[in-house]
């Protein structure tokens, strides 16, 4: 055991996802060993995000406001809404630059052995929204596993009586990828899913 | 990007050693998921750590106090003296019970390429205590590496005309490998077969 507080240091970064005790204790040496501002600044990055980050209470994406910034955007289309698990998705959509549109973060998957119902979901939600919201197009992108296709089908039953089309991103081989090193689900996927050119 | 808090918490988490992007964004979700107080609690360490934590005025062991725990310790044997390259090290040796001696943190170890010459190191603080304390042996317990053994060389020489044994820690740990990441028995092996150079 170290002294007092590098111990405490060491226990607090090894809760940390992903951070075993050897890291932990890289990490603390780490902060030890740098300028005493940078440790206080990622301290107060963490108090900073601890205190001002909620989430959306329409998307249910991380914001800094009561609302996020998509939600607030007014150039947004909001014929338009994509369903996605979690708000890193927003992301990585955000990124492509190819949706205008607004979001719905369910904030997980449906995963019933993990005791997570479709309840523990921002479902109800999502079908309020599509109740006020002049929404025509729903467009599911949730990750093509297990968990996503189960999470997929049940929205898309959920759904099925409201008057919205709903679509879901297409699955198949990744650009740059290899026909011939491509799993038979997604190669089959990518022939099911074959668009005219 | 994300909003500014999230960013700023995902930025400062990047620049921890071994966290990528990817890791950094992980990192900050879980914290932005985890209870307020968790989130607290972990900045609170690192800002506790930030403030007290020094290194010993010493032995350059870190220390909550202007000595370590070891140094203070009336028990220790002052009559052995292990030079270790990292806090971390004294960590390592003390959990294999086999040493009751006191230690002496270099900070590092002689790599001239990387611009750590001796003088970066704490080798003349340990030739001052060499001459201030009562030490009849200096145990030597760096990284079987090549900057470990330059670094042990290079004491060897400047430690030559002392009137003190100095001795290293040999068998049992494997070449290439790291102090660090050696089990206890086997460290514990290599402090009962030190021998002398």
């Amino acid at each position: 055991m170290y002294e007092g507080p590098v111990q405490a240091l060491i226990d607090e970064l090894g809760r940390l996802p992903g951070v075993g005790p050897k890291s932990a204790q890289r990490l603390a040496f780490h902060l030890l060993g740098v300028e005493r501002t940078d440790a206080e600044r990622l301290a107060g990055a963490i108090l900073a995000a601890a205190r001002d980050v909620h989430f959306c209470r329409r998307c249910f994406n991380v914001a800094a406001a009561e609302e996020c910034r998509i939600c607030r955007d007014a150039k947004r289309d909001e014929a338009v809404l994509c369903v996605v698990a979690e708000p890193r998705d927003v992301q990585a959509i955000e990124k492509t630059g190819e949706f205008r549109g607004r979001y719905h973060v369910l904030g997980g998957l449906i995963v019933p052995i993990d005791g997570i119902t479709p309840d523990k979901l921002h479902i109800a939600e999502l079908i309020r929204r599509l109740g006020e919201e002049p929404v025509t197009e729903v467009v599911i992108a949730l990750n093509p596993t297990v968990d996503g296709e189960t999470t997929a089908s049940y929205l898309r039953r959920q759904l099925a009586d409201l008057d919205v089309s709903v679509t879901r991103i297409a699955s198949g081989l990744p650009v740059g990828g290899d026909l011939e090193y491509a799993d038979q689900i997604t190669l089959g996927r990518a022939f099911a899913g074959r668009t005219s050119m």
